[in-house]
């Protein structure tokens, strides 16, 4: 099979810069997970000229055409009846749509306009794909040899649903799926990607697997595709440059593919059956936030303290308000004190905190925006901090990496417990 | 000026979904404040033939093609030598680029290696546009009568700088942000996106300003877009219609642009003087983060108490235990103790809570996945709560909008104040 898919994004709202184009990126995942190569995207406004320009070329140069956006009920959506325009075939209203759409707006208790009704219209000869969730349904079509195109709506969640259950299956029929490309992703905490890239350059001229780093909000991955007829044997493939790729990486890799850190710390901790809270200033919840976001996180995540004014600090965490007055809030004393104080209180095995300047407002010559202070708690009495001087590169990228740098300490002592290694 | 220009996006992890392309979204909102038109969006992958054939399809239909991607020191960083070789024009060493990029290497104690030295290669007649933060340098290029090329790196934040110091000067010097679009995007909570759509389904035939729906992660907004020769006269050509709208939402509609609702929340503290605790359960921090999310937000928010183990509910919140034992965690009663709980524990004007099984485990029948109960704790022992439902759609899609729920409830409550229709 020599296809190759295009995805069509269809939308005035990305050319204005409103969105992200999501979904694009869910679909490109996919395709690689089914092994269907994907050589270009297109993005285009709702306007029927251009739609059938862009129609034009991907039909040239792309066998399976997969469109999102422009399927809802509203004037704007013109991708259905713009394709059935560019091959000169007619709109037929299909009645089981019709009675579906009519079905859905039933059990919601509502009337199905003129409006929705437009939704039942496909080209003649088009098989529908449908739709699970929304209203709008799809479409399968092969408008002429060699071209097959699918259209999904736009919203992410009807989108991925839609494909999940509906075009999968349709395109495994088809005989996808049988060579498929893997990846793996290594994910490195610690080190800034042109250092990564320098250890591991030799890899990047692989051919099967390849070798690709990539980096964003502080963290490095390395990729590592493999083509494959089966995905045991795309693994194997992959297996030997990961092991080295890992030696390499040493501490500083800490996971693979979903992992993040907060899962693979929760995966340490659930190992030593040991427990952790919290004590947080300017990240405000964040640090909890990425814990929890761990399903199951309630096995070892007792919970925390949120000590954004002073007063909690003092009231809820026991901070002395002397260390407050010498040292300021943010500093390694009050950390310390932040981390013991939460973990005492809470009962919990290890305690860590995070006092820092996030910014924009807030920095001094001293203290600069970007200055972050990690407490760690642990058993015997043991405290520590780590000072951080992440930039001014914005508050949320101060936050964030702040919280996985702070999760990040933990990990590496949670790794140096003898326990891990027995 | 008949000029439209077209983003294309260079970069095989595009492609295989491995990142989204958030560099897109910014250039495209920065090409609509310079009221650039712009019609088409490519993505293709590190291949010089497919990126030859992406030029020659983007330079028959667009006048600017603006790169991302492919200009590091790699070997499939291809972006410059295939657009040189594309339009037949030969690559020269820039004498400049060379000593900036030793320059920037000698200042972090490295060495230039040949591989950053191919970064300096440019086609003959393209002028530099220089990196002021990385080593990657551009290009600005006619290389035929109405084409012009810029190129950027892939890295986020390179290319916004650039974009920022170098690129929107040039742009303005070549006559564009002369006439604009501009934007305002009404943001509301609490309703569905269809049930605003038929409310205010007469706008959407407008012409200038346009009015166009749109819904994410439980929000959604309307869009309305202006073009005119400036800022003032576009806003003028935007606010009757605001006008209307606004009045049509009422209450759901929450603000404007830049607005969250955390900030619109932390403006209405701020007025009404009032300060705001929490006590999260199943959000796990994300509620204190979004309020923290707002810089100044310690002026209102004191802090509060991530209460993930029913222990912490009981000893650092006073949760009555048997209130926990006969209805559960995720309860009404839970929900209003917490937030009574958190007010007077941190002193604060208010308190609010949540409660609830974000899934994908822990729900049963009669507490299902998606259940979260909402505290909300006032002056004069004052406390309501909220029953939601927010269905199976991840855990991450029912933390974040409960989070943003919770702070939905206080904005309305804040909004019943006298003091602010004082």
């Amino acid at each position: 099979m020599s296809s190759s898919a295009e995805i069509i994004s269809v939308g005035t709202e990305l050319l204005l810069g409103n969105i992200l184009n999501s979904n694009a990126q869910f679909i490109a995942q996919q395709l690689a997970q089914l092994g269907i190569p994907h050589y270009y995207q297109t993005v285009v406004g709702d306007n029927p000229d251009r739609l059938k320009r862009a129609i034009a070329v991907a039909s040239e140069r792309s066998q399976i055409l997969i469109f999102t956006g422009g399927l809802g009920p509203t004037p704007d959506d013109l991708t259905t009846e713009t394709i059935a325009d560019f091959f000169n075939t007619p709109l037929v209203e299909n009645s089981e749509v019709v009675a579906d759409i009519a079905q859905k707006f039933a059990q919601r208790g509502r009337e199905m306009t003129d409006n929705n009704r437009k939704q039942a219209l496909v080209p003649q000869g088009a098989e529908i794909l449908y739709n699970p969730v929304g209203s709008a349904p799809g479409i399968i079509w092969q408008p002429r040899s060699g071209v097959t195109i699918l259209t999904f709506p736009g919203v992410p969640t009807e989108m991925k649903e839609m494909w999940r259950q509906i075009a999968v299956p349709y395109l495994k029929s088809q005989g996808w799926g049988q060579e498929i490309i893997v990846s793996r992703i290594l994910k490195f905490w610690g080190l800034a990607e042109s250092s990564l890239a320098d250890k591991v350059a030799d890899f990047f001229d692989l051919q099967n697997p390849t070798v690709a780093p990539y980096a964003n909000f502080g963290e490095v991955k390395l990729r590592i595709s493999a083509k494959a007829p089966s995905e045991e044997a795309a693994y194997q493939i992959i297996a030997p440059v990961e092991e080295q790729l890992r030696q390499i990486g040493g501490l500083d890799c800490y996971g693979s593919d979903e992992d993040t850190i907060a899962s693979v710390v929760g995966e340490l901790l659930t190992v030593t059956q040991t427990t952790l809270s919290v004590a947080e200033s300017c990240t405000g919840g964040g640090l909890g936030q990425l814990l929890t976001s761990v399903s199951g996180s309630s096995r070892y995540f007792w919970g925390g303290v949120i000590s954004y004014d002073n007063s909690v600090k003092q009231n809820l965490l026991g901070v002395d308000p002397e260390a407050l007055a010498q040292h300021g809030a943010v500093s390694a004393i009050v950390a310390q004190q932040m981390a013991v104080g939460i973990r005492s209180r809470l009962n919990t095995t290890w305690g860590i905190s995070i006092t820092g300047v996030a910014g924009p407002d807030g920095g001094t010559e001293i203290k600069p925006v970007g200055l972050v202070y990690i407490g760690l708690a642990g058993p015997d009495d043991q405290v520590t901090s780590f000072a951080h001087q992440f930039g001014e590169r914005g508050r949320e990228w101060v936050r964030h990496v702040s919280a996985c740098s702070a999760i990040d300490h933990l990990r590496r002592k949670l790794l140096s417990d003898p326990l891990i290694h027995e």
